[in-house]
């Protein structure tokens, strides 16, 4: 099959929007393959999300710029727009524990995703072998508190050089800066190990231990500038009992962190996300 | 606000439905609150489940009609319509167990869905009294081997007298004929107390206790001549170990049983579900 | 079969508890149905229910006041003794909504707890009626903000006056004083309708909504004078996504709420809670 | 902290069996860490799993086998002991998928779990590279229709040569001979992708799809010469939904496989798995 195009839009509602651009698609001779769209009645602001074939002959690049223009002049509204074949370049950031980086390198490496490694940013060492038998490059920067400006700045030059469309933090455990967030120039998606709002911050299993909670959580978000504070476009949680002490959460909270974040990074990487008002519409 | 047109489409996909769909409640002036699809590749069958508000001053019955007209004639495609605020007639066929009906019962007097209930069928007399206090008219009717044929009869008789449009059976522990169901002229929706197709037929939870699982389940289904083989509208489990005779087995199941069903049910309310070569399509 | 006699123990681990404990009861004949234990390594704290059956013969009161002797005096450990078919009596404290009510109310009348409810306070008139209907006991205090000293007296007199032994509040809409708490000389469980320590206080739905949280959650407790902080019996969640406005939230909600609260319910009076350091130890 | 001793046993009740065991350990000078029991009622057998610290000074292996000759004359039960230091050998086979294959082998080199690989027997080429790279022995033996007795034969010598006491099928496509199982000489675990017993056999994805269920499941078991009969570990599930074709499911599978058949294997390895009657008791 060839390639389809993929559009996300968002914009103030208004009638026949629907119509407007199914009727487009239409013209085009395009057959649309998904289409789903939410309205959120308060903001009365339109979301939609929709993949259309084009005809065979189409060129997709000219027929996507095409449409990104009918919807921002037309129809007035934002637009993100992707064609299914695309293979955005990710960059990982890591730190010493390794179960959502090697989680996250098998599947690209199963071909579950269309995406590819540009590499890995560490602020250890620990790392560096194994990304060797991945032939994954690797780039150590210490990070540390006298460093941290100086480093940060290597890490965006080496993002740019690279050409990341995703900076993945597979349990990165530094703090980026707002003057960082600001220049990356993609998208951020982090782990967090609880089940957000509860226990943001510094060792959450301890924290939920204390607590004495029932379920332990994972939350993958965008990140912004407010810590552990950015949309979230996924969570689960998982049982646990009195039974467990703080390194048995951590254990169990492992393969949580790996399904949580996979599967945020699937749908974004599958242009099912939008992020508004800091929150997401997840089309799934 | 006023009532909203929700539409269930289903046929041989073709370029343009969408827009063609869409073009015409634009064309009137409505504003589509909803629209999901699906599309069956393999099948080349397109699903829509769409909803719209018309105009206020529109005919909310006679836009429905024409539409209805519309989709049968021009797009070739099966259609069933229905109003938001249409309150459709339930009957519930129950035998002894009680907790699937006060569940069902107790939502419907909440107000958490738009239904009403014309009365309860029943083989045997226990839930007779609870039906009084609850202003439930209550039919018994035995349903014996020799009566059955007679008896179903009268279950038909009754049904058509107070316009049911949806008959559960709310543990109704017995087979409904093949005739009944040609008859009945509405869908009639079970709660099976296995996750099928596992422990079809008798006692479920003492066969699920023989096997030994790790999880029980719930199935709520469409019914058709064929024994626990409908269409699946809904399922769910929970876990169980070796610690949980058939006893326990059954007083867990029942939570579950009362969750599955009403979600089902919740979902057939809301027009969400279709059924389609004996699997459903459910617009959640 | 004879009723069983039930142990709760707990107190600084030492060797032999579990030998001494196991021997005193083989020595009077009595056969060990259950018995399920933790340590607690950090605090070198041990804990253990233990549930056996003794001697035909034996005088059951009799023999529990001789077992809770040996353990306060020979282990030196704390002890809660009960025989299997006690029946507490439970006191119900509501508002208007009713769903966990009608969930519990039904839960005793279909013999799945060994338990009898004693009545119902409520600052409301709403469930005055249905408790009429289900023969039981309806007392109204308003508890404004000038009579709640006074009616907080009355709520106490009244659960002393019918010996109340545990309180379950269902959904109250008002905060017990650490006066309460202090006087109410019974457990108090309460359900909070969000994944605590997430959202406590008031409107969690409409905190959750906001934060755009992937599940929702509920969480049953004692209560202690720290609102929302006591420790925590049982926690569950449920999925929910941006299609979800706070009506939504408060809808889906309660069917968690009325699971978690029943669950925890079940637990303490099977006589399966410890409360411990504000956690608790559920064996189950 | 030193090795601790772990017993499982089972055989039929008697009282005073608690006191027996906890009186042996107590004598010994040993503390007991951790003991749950379970009591099968309707056949009259007691379960237990006990964790005792012996005195420091005690040789482990010499304290074992005075416990297991106590438990097999004394008492006239069944018994397994191992130390909470023991490293059992596993071997593992496999086939082209290589999902639970990776999922495995970076458990055990995380230190998740206290065992040892010894290889990798395989009946395609696919995983060699691989194994090389994670530094494990590998064997190709194809088992065709005309060589599957010879091939067997020396499987069974490759596992009795480097002394496997444990063979996990992480997805290994073929099906092993009663002769096999009845001289292996040590548990085999297997993954089958569906919630059995629904969809026994081949491509149960495939029949899931088709039967149109709500949930898949995948479920971890002891072999036996009865295909995919044998006594159930664990199991878990997914939603999926009409959206899924059964390649989505393939997909979603992976992951439930992968975390139900570690989950198993771990329980395994902590001695928590008692099989009887095809059937487990996991003390969890």
């Amino acid at each position: 099959m060839n390639s389809s195009i993929i559009a996300l839009l968002h914009g103030p509602d208004r009638p026949g929007i629907v119509a407007k651009v199914a009727g487009w698609i239409h013209r085009k001779g395009g057959n649309v393959l998904h289409a789903d769209q939410h309205l959120d009645l308060q903001e009365n602001v339109f979301f939609q999300r929709i993949e259309w074939e084009p005809l065979e002959k189409s060129d997709r690049k000219e027929e996507s710029a095409e449409f990104e223009n009918f919807v921002l002049h037309e129809l007035g509204m934002n637009i993100r727009i992707a064609l299914s074949d695309d293979r955005p370049k990710i960059a990982l950031m890591v730190s010493k524990a390794d179960h959502c980086f090697h989680d996250l390198v098998l599947r690209v490496k199963a071909g579950e995703w269309n995406a590819e490694f540009i590499g890995v940013i560490s602020n250890h060492h620990d790392l560096c072998k194994t990304c060797e038998t991945y032939g994954l490059p690797f780039r150590h920067l210490p990070v540390s508190a006298e460093t941290k400006s100086e480093d940060e700045a290597k890490q965006l030059g080496w993002l740019r050089k690279h050409g990341a469309e995703l900076v993945i933090l597979a349990r990165y455990m530094q703090i980026l800066s707002p003057r960082f967030l600001e220049q990356v120039g993609c998208p951020v998606i982090n782990i967090h190990h609880s089940f957000l709002p509860s226990f943001a911050g510094a060792k959450p299993y301890h924290q939920a231990h204390k607590r004495g909670v029932k379920l332990i959580g994972a939350t993958a978000h965008y990140v912004t500038k407010d810590l552990d504070e950015g949309p979230i476009i996924e969570q689960d949680v998982t049982r646990v009992s009195h039974r467990h002490g703080p390194k048995d959460l951590i254990e169990k909270g492992r393969d949580l962190e790996k399904l949580v974040l996979s599967t945020a990074v699937r749908r974004h990487l599958q242009n099912r996300v939008l992020d508004y008002q800091n929150k997401t519409v997840v089309f799934d």
